[in-house]
């Protein structure tokens, strides 16, 4: 008997797991059949990409396309793209979804639900659930399109960008090389997870770059003209006058189908999987749609990141076809870069910061550090801030966050190595990092920020 | 009572140990008293640097000095420079040294060995330890100055670099960037530690850029005119008309004047520390004189390099002055690059190769995995190739190489941490690595590396 496997999303985690699912059954014997139910016309694209598309960095969408509906049809998926789920029974393992305009009831014996994140689109800023007129998010690659052709219709107009997340920051720079006035608001700091002088610091690149950035305003309103144009975005008692809003205030779980199906959700609408990535019998979630386990804090926390994405999938796929792999948790790693004829900053953040680790009972020191990416003495020195966060109580490191220019941010991946693997500062300080002038100075800036962070921890 | 430290060497682990052992005893509330005899009269240089000092990169060789004599000074270290040591009586705890032309005997308490490493130089190369008109090592200040003059005296002229390793590939570079003709010779391969593709593309690269690459090559010996004037290289039956020849052959421990100090060495003259630092009852060791233990292997290994040097000075000093500081091995992690008009390269390596895996009796897996530095589409994305070796029986991580396009290289930092953490394959493949766009692939290149080897592993 061939076991019926549905997933709902084409992305990320759905994708991965269709496509594990059918490599692990053949491994281990076992019949599937894979169905995935798509609600857009789009598989398997970087969201992560939009603005460089937008930017135009990237030529095509096409680009950002790892996967093709056809290419996954050819590959043994049975794809149905304009598919739309409208309820789950866990109990009677359906799934009700509408297509070409008819609904339909599909049985399963292994669902997978890996639909994603909605982006967050205030009453404000709608009309009966659409975008008004000159605003948009930036989550698929429809709206991709959108700001593509908005953005280079015309140079010179002032896009508003609500929201100073990594797609915030990201979208400024994509509007900024088209040509536009731009303006930012953040509702607190930029990166507001980033200890505070790193903030800062970014803050001003982007103003040396042009942009206007207003910290501490929350956008929520806006202002259009009798014929529907948009004219000015509104922040409290602030008027900006605006041609363009581009909202990025991050997303949601997208599980509002998941009402009254039996499968339980958070108060915030998560799915929170088991290792191998199950949420119920016969039920298995990954990727944005889900919490993940902290491995720092040893708890839940949404962190909807492309990474955990297609490692979620991954599991599920191989456990759906009788392999035995577990998803580990995360950290909570991401890195970005803001990068403009007038400035280049990278920035990446791993684990707790200080307020986080406090959050959480740590009794946690944080100790800044500054530095250079090469030896002072090298052309490609580049200047670097690193903050690491530990606990007093035992030495552990909790996170860290770069900050700096080319060949800085990455180096977060060192940090990270080191929370995976529960060490101290003083492990990491004196861990053998690769060392030569044009790439570290003699004692790397990691190793010299973890053994400071050492000496603090005593 | 005030403890006598002497310190032989005023590099990288001398002047860290004497330093490190003045704050270890103000902290303890111990008395030191620090003297350091250097034979030379420059201190705390960055012996890796010279290669960029002499291609222009590094305007001064000023600026490869981190601390100059009176820098140390002036912070309570009796330096005498010009001062080289003759003979340690380990027994009466004394050391003989000349100075300005008189031996002068020095008693101590504590006696640190720091005298670092001597350049070979084949006896065909030197007459009564002087490097033959032409040649010459690239080891210190002198050095860098004496190749500085010479290449910048014309350009145009034939140079030739015996040795593969990292210092001929800079010296290439370096030669290259003063409009010189090049011909690099390696006894092998370049960098023969690596698994051959790489080595292979290093070598391409380096002949894109105009360097003439003659592999499985042994300079064997020179021919001079009558004027004394550098003729030709000679290697075996072949002769290269040359103007310079510079040699990259390695190091050897600079330990000649302990013959019948009562202190151990190892056949080959090296010094084996334990975890402190200390070589015999009142003798500490430290840096390119030592072997260190390597943390994979669980033996000793030679591995000469400056990040070592500084932590081994650092915990020896602390030791002196009252603390406790272990360094705690290390995994010959290393990285250079290759970069003129016509190629840029890095490469990196730590841990072991898979030769060096299966002689330590390993049964050992390598995997070589090619991908893209950035994602594919995005405008940053360089090629990248990862060597990742493991271990059948434990599915343990054993080594790894990276080399590619910029930002290539670094990541061997990740590779590095997880052999720290003793991790497998199959830990560092789920480890939460940072991603987006311009930095990595959604699924990192590391991970997707360790994840291949660990399949392989099984």
């Amino acid at each position: 008997m061939s076991t019926r496997i549905v997933v709902i999303g084409a992305d990320a985690t759905g994708m991965s797991a269709a496509h594990q699912a059918l490599r692990s059954a053949r491994s281990h014997g076992r019949e599937v059949e894979v169905t995935v139910l798509e609600a857009t016309e789009h598989t398997s694209y970087s969201a992560c990409g939009l603005p460089y598309w937008i930017s135009g960095e990237v030529p095509s969408g096409d680009d950002l396309v790892a996967r093709s509906p056809e290419q996954h049809r050819a590959m043994g998926v049975d794809l149905r793209t304009g598919a739309r789920v409208l309820r789950v029974d866990a109990e009677r393992r359906e799934v009700r979804y509408r297509h070409g305009g008819a609904e339909q009831v599909l049985g399963y014996d292994e669902l997978v639900i890996a639909t994603g994140a909605h982006p967050i689109v205030p009453a404000w800023a709608q009309v009966e659930g659409v975008a008004k007129p000159g605003l948009g998010v930036v989550k698929n690659l429809d709206d991709g399109a959108l700001w593509l052709d908005r953005l280079t219709a015309s140079s010179g107009r002032h896009v508003v960008i609500a929201g100073g997340g990594y797609v915030g920051i990201e979208m400024a720079e994509a509007a900024l090389a088209r040509g536009h006035r731009v303006t930012l608001a953040a509702r607190s700091r930029l990166l507001s997870m980033l200890e505070p002088g790193m903030s800062a610091l970014l803050a001003d690149t982007l103003k040396a770059a042009g942009v206007e950035v207003l910290l501490d305003t929350a956008v929520d309103g806006v202002d259009h003209d009798d014929q529907g144009r948009l004219r000015a975005v509104l922040a409290g008692a602030r008027r900006i006058e605006a041609d363009y809003l581009i909202l990025a205030l991050g997303v949601v779980p997208a599980t509002e189908f998941l009402a009254g199906s039996g499968v339980p959700l958070t108060e915030r609408g998560a799915l929170r999987p088991d290792p191998s990535g199950r949420v119920a019998p016969g039920v298995w979630a990954g990727g944005d749609c889900c919490e993940v386990r902290h491995r720092v804090l040893d708890d839940w926390r949404y962190l909807p990141l492309g990474t955990h994405a297609n490692k979620m999938g991954r599991a599920i796929g191989e456990n759906l076809g009788g392999g035995e792999l577990v998803f580990p948790g995360a950290l909570g790693s991401a890195i970005t870069r803001f990068s403009a004829p007038g400035g280049y900053l990278e920035v990446a953040a791993t684990g707790l910061n200080l307020q986080q680790a406090r959050a959480a009972g740590f009794d946690a020191v944080e100790v800044v550090t500054e530095g250079t990416t090469a030896s002072g003495y090298h052309p490609d020195a580049a200047p670097i801030r690193i903050s690491l966060v530990g606990d007093r109580a035992t030495g552990r490191l909790l996170g860290g966050q770069v900050l700096g220019g080319r060949g800085a941010a990455k180096r977060i991946d060192v940090v990270a190595m080191a929370l995976w693997s529960n060490l101290t500062a003083h492990d990491l300080a004196w861990a053998d990092l690769a060392y030569a002038p044009p790439f570290a100075t003699a004692w790397e800036i990691i190793s010299l920020a973890s053994r400071r962070l050492a000496e603090r921890l005593g």
